[in-house]
C-alpha cells in the first residue's frame, strides 16, 4: 500500500485517501482521469445507487443524513454525491456541514462529496456520474445521489440512479410541482417529508391522484408514497425499506440490466459530446483552417463538421 | 423556373415560395437540407444581418416592424427571423400578426419567419442561424434575427449577426437587466424603446454609466445609446442610421471577417454535435453494441464514445 501504487487500485480496495483523490481529478476532469476511470467503470456495478431529488427547501439533506445514519445502524456502507448547480456561490457545503456537525462524523463508513462546477451543467452532471462510479468501485453498500430537481440537468442526474425518491414538502402544490419539474415520471418511490407539517395528508393525496392518472401498465413497480419526517428520522427505516424492495424487484425483473443499458448510452453520449467539445475550439489549428475555410464561403459548416469529425 | 429546377437555384433568384420551402425544411432538418444550405453558404454573406434582443415586453417586435418600414421605404428588402424558445405554447405567431395587419401586409420586399421548436435550445439557435443564410442567399439586403433575450441560448443565435441591438425599456432596473442577462458584451447598439415613458433619462444615463464601467479599449467601436417610440416610429431612421454605421466601421476595421469567422465556429460546432447526437441513439446498431459491452463492464464510456466517433 504506497502512493507509488496505481491510483484505481487503491481506490478499489476502499482507501479514503485515494478516493478522495480521484474524486478531485473527476471534478477538474484532470487528464488522465480517463484511464483510471476505465478501471473503476469495469469493477463497479455492485452499489445500490439511490438517486434523491426535490425542490429546493424540501429537506433533502436532512433526509439523506438520517438515511446514512439508518444504513450505518444495518452495518452498511455510504458514498454520497450531492450535486448543487445553484450552488456556484455557496460552494455547496451545507450537506457537508450538516453531516459533520451529526452523529455520523468521523465515521469512516460515510463518505461525502458536493460537487459544484462553475462550467456547464452538462459537465456536472457527467462528473456526478463518474464520482458515483468511483464510490461504487470502492466498495460503498449504497451510493446516495442528491441533487435539486429544478430541471433537465438534474434529470440526467439521477437518470444514473437505480432508485430514484422524489422529495415533495405539504404546501407548495407539491403533487403538480413534481410534475412541472418532469420529475413524476422518474419517481421509484415518492416522499413527503415534513409529514408532521399542516397539508402533509392533502399533498399524499394529491399524489396518489397524480400517479393513478399516469395509469403505469400492469408488470410495472408500483410507486409507494412514503411520509417522513427526517430531522426526527421518522418514516426513514420504512423508506429505506422501500429501497431494498425495489432493488429486489429490479432484480427480478431485468429492471436493473435496463437501467444500466441506460446510464451506459447516457455516459457514451456524454463522454463523446466532450470530446468533440474539446477538439473543435479556437486554437485547434484543424478546427481553426476549417472556420477559415468556412468564413471564405469555400466550404460549409456541415461538409466542414464532417470531415473534422473523421480526423478525431 | 420550373419545379423540377433545383431548389437552391431558385432560392438564389429569391423566388418567395422555393424561400418558405427551404426554411420549412431548415425548421424540421429535413434530410437533404445540409445539401441545399451547402449551396446556399457559398452565396450567402452580402446581406447586413441585425439582432434585436431584450427582455419580454420590451416591445422588440414593434421596434423591427417599424425598422421593416423605415427600410422599405429607403427600398431596400427585408427578411426577418423570429426566435422565441418560450413560444412553444403561443407558436410564436406575434410578430407575423403585428406584421400582417401594418402598412407591410402583402410588400413582397419583406419576408417573415418565426421560429419555434419543441427540441432543444441548441437545435432552435442552429435553425435560426440557417434561416438567416437561406434569407442572405436569396438576396434580402437586411436580415433582422430577433430574439427574447433570456439567456444564453439567445446570447448564440445573436452570435451570427453582424450588428446587435440590445432593447431595455425604461422602469425595469434595465442597464442591470442587460448586464444580469449577459447581454452587456454583445450589444453594438443599445436601444431604450418606450422612450416617451417616465424613467426614459434615468435608464438612458444608467446604460451610458455601465458602458463606461464596462471599459472599451481604444480603437473599438464605440456603443451608441439610441431612444425609440416603435409604436410611432420616433427615432427609428437614427437608429437604422447607426446600424449603417456599424456596418461601415465593421468593414474599415476587419470586424466583418472576424465576426464572420465567429459564426462560422458557431456553425461547425453545432454542426458537429448534431452529428455526434444523431450516430449516438438508440436503434442505431454500432451505438447499441457499444452501450451493450458497456453496461457489461467490458468496455467503458469514454473507449466506447473514442471508438464510436472514429466510425462516424
Amino acid at each position: 500500500m504506497t502512493a507509488a501504487e496505481p491510483l484505481a487500485e487503491r481506490v478499489l480496495r476502499g482507501e479514503q485517501g485515494a478516493v478522495a483523490r480521484v474524486l478531485s481529478q473527476v471534478e477538474r476532469r484532470a487528464p488522465g482521469t480517463d484511464a483510471v476511470l476505465a478501471e473503476l467503470h469495469r469493477a463497479a456495478g455492485r452499489a445500490h445507487v439511490i438517486g434523491v431529488t426535490g425542490p429546493p427547501g424540501s429537506g433533502k439533506s436532512t433526509l439523506v443524513s438520517a438515511m446514512t445514519a439508518h444504513y450505518r445502524r444495518a452495518g452498511r456502507t455510504v458514498g454520497i454525491i450531492a450535486v448543487d448547480p445553484s450552488s456556484v456561490f455557496t460552494g455547496g457545503a451545507i450537506l457537508g456541514d450538516r453531516i459533520r456537525m451529526s452523529e455520523l462524523a468521523g465515521d469512516p463508513g460515510v463518505f461525502i462529496r458536493s460537487l459544484a462546477t462553475r462550467g456547464a451543467l452538462g459537465g456536472l452532471a457527467r462528473a456526478a456520474l463518474d464520482a458515483v462510479t468511483v464510490l461504487d468501485a470502492a466498495g460503498r453498500d449504497v451510493v446516495v445521489l442528491e441533487t435539486v430537481g429544478v430541471g433537465q440537468a438534474e434529470v440526467d442526474v439521477v437518470s444514473g440512479a437505480q432508485s430514484v425518491a422524489v422529495v415533495s414538502v405539504p404546501g407548495l402544490g407539491d403533487g403538480i410541482q413534481a410534475i412541472k419539474a418532469g420529475l413524476l415520471e422518474i419517481a421509484d418511490v415518492h416522499v413527503v417529508n415534513k409529514s408532521d407539517r399542516e397539508g402533509a395528508h392533502r399533498t399524499v393525496s394529491e399524489l396518489r391522484e397524480v400517479l393513478r392518472l399516469s395509469r403505469r401498465s400492469a408488470g410495472q413497480w408500483n410507486v409507494p408514497i412514503e411520509q417522513t419526517v427526517a430531522d426526527r428520522g421518522e418514516g426513514v427505516p420504512a423508506l429505506v425499506g422501500r429501497f431494498d424492495e425495489h432493488l429486489r424487484w429490479m432484480e427480478h425483473h431485468g429492471e436493473r440490466e435496463r437501467r444500466a443499458r441506460q446510464a451506459a448510452a447516457t455516459r457514451i453520449r456524454w463522454a463523446a459530446e466532450e470530446l468533440v467539445r474539446e477538439r473543435l475550439r479556437p486554437g485547434s489549428p484543424l478546427f481553426d483552417a476549417a472556420v477559415d475555410e468556412v468564413a471564405a464561403k469555400r466550404d460549409d459548416p456541415a461538409a466542414a463538421a464532417r470531415r473534422l469529425i473523421g480526423q478525431l
